[in-house]
């Protein structure tokens, strides 16, 4: 399990890497509820590399601050990797931000299904030219341990995104 | 200290007071950056008390998301009770929310100055119907432990502010 030192060391790659080439950083997230912020405004001087973060709770949180669409959430649910890319792509366009991540799941104890169960976590990474990438999790344990485990996969993400694509298509 | 479980507690009482009322609650966060979300939504079923959260860490975002003044800002400084209240009266006008508490502060350990030592952090609360209160605190301690006093403040101030105006005022 990944405690707070461990989130916190996470938070520190991410925002050195994205310090490191000049870029800011916005979240958007649903089931982890501002922890994804909590963690990299943990870091003293994220103000250099973290613009701002969406919490979208509601669905019409999601569609009014990063302009997700209804059909999306109709068609696919708001767990969805079709809901977490529009809520990436609105975070990069609603905000000053080149990078974004989003998370959408369900933490559970309640709201799970037999094909999205409790833990079932969808993420996607964006940059200033589009979607680079996402991705489906189904973690074990309960509602914090649930969390927990999106918000560490969400700032492996960016780290693994800065270490993927050239500067220059950032 | 204030230590999680302790935050979860203040949480978990405040929904309780927004679900017994029918209300939803909005945040608007910067030096706490999501934290404020992070324990509304650690409760389980929040969602039927908290529509979403502004984590606007940058001036811009402040602005962009919350219609923060330019003049308030130049004003008085990002760290302010007017900033505040401005925070707090957007995040009701930007959201389905009907209660908002906002949160502006210097958990150091850069920024601080003379007038405003790290430490300093301005709270808001608001409804429907206009600005309910707004305060100021010093905090002691490291970074962590401003935000995690400021976090434990701003939500014992919506169960103050619950408690304090009758249901017909909300």
């Amino acid at each position: 399990m990944y405690d707070d030192q461990t989130l916190l060391t996470f938070a520190q790659k991410a925002g050195a890497a994205l310090a490191e080439r000049g870029l800011m950083l916005a979240s958007a997230e649903s089931c982890t509820g501002g922890w994804i912020g909590q963690a990299v405004t943990s870091v003293a001087g994220s103000s250099a590399w973290y613009d701002r973060g969406f919490i979208t709770y509601s669905n019409h949180a999601k569609q009014q601050m990063l302009g997700v669409q209804a059909a999306t959430l109709t068609q696919y649910g708001a767990v969805s990797e079709q809901t977490a890319q529009e809520m990436a792509m609105g975070a990069i366009k609603m905000s000053e931000a080149q990078i974004a991540v989003a998370v959408t799941g369900i933490a559970g104890p309640g709201g799970g299904s037999k094909e999205k169960p409790v833990g079932t976590v969808c993420f996607a990474w964006a940059c200033r030219h589009g979607l680079a990438h996402s991705k489906t999790h189904f973690f074990a344990g309960d509602r914090a341990a649930i969390r927990r485990q999106a918000v560490a996969t969400a700032l492996s993400g960016i780290l693994q995104l800065l270490s993927d694509i050239p500067p220059s298509v950032v």
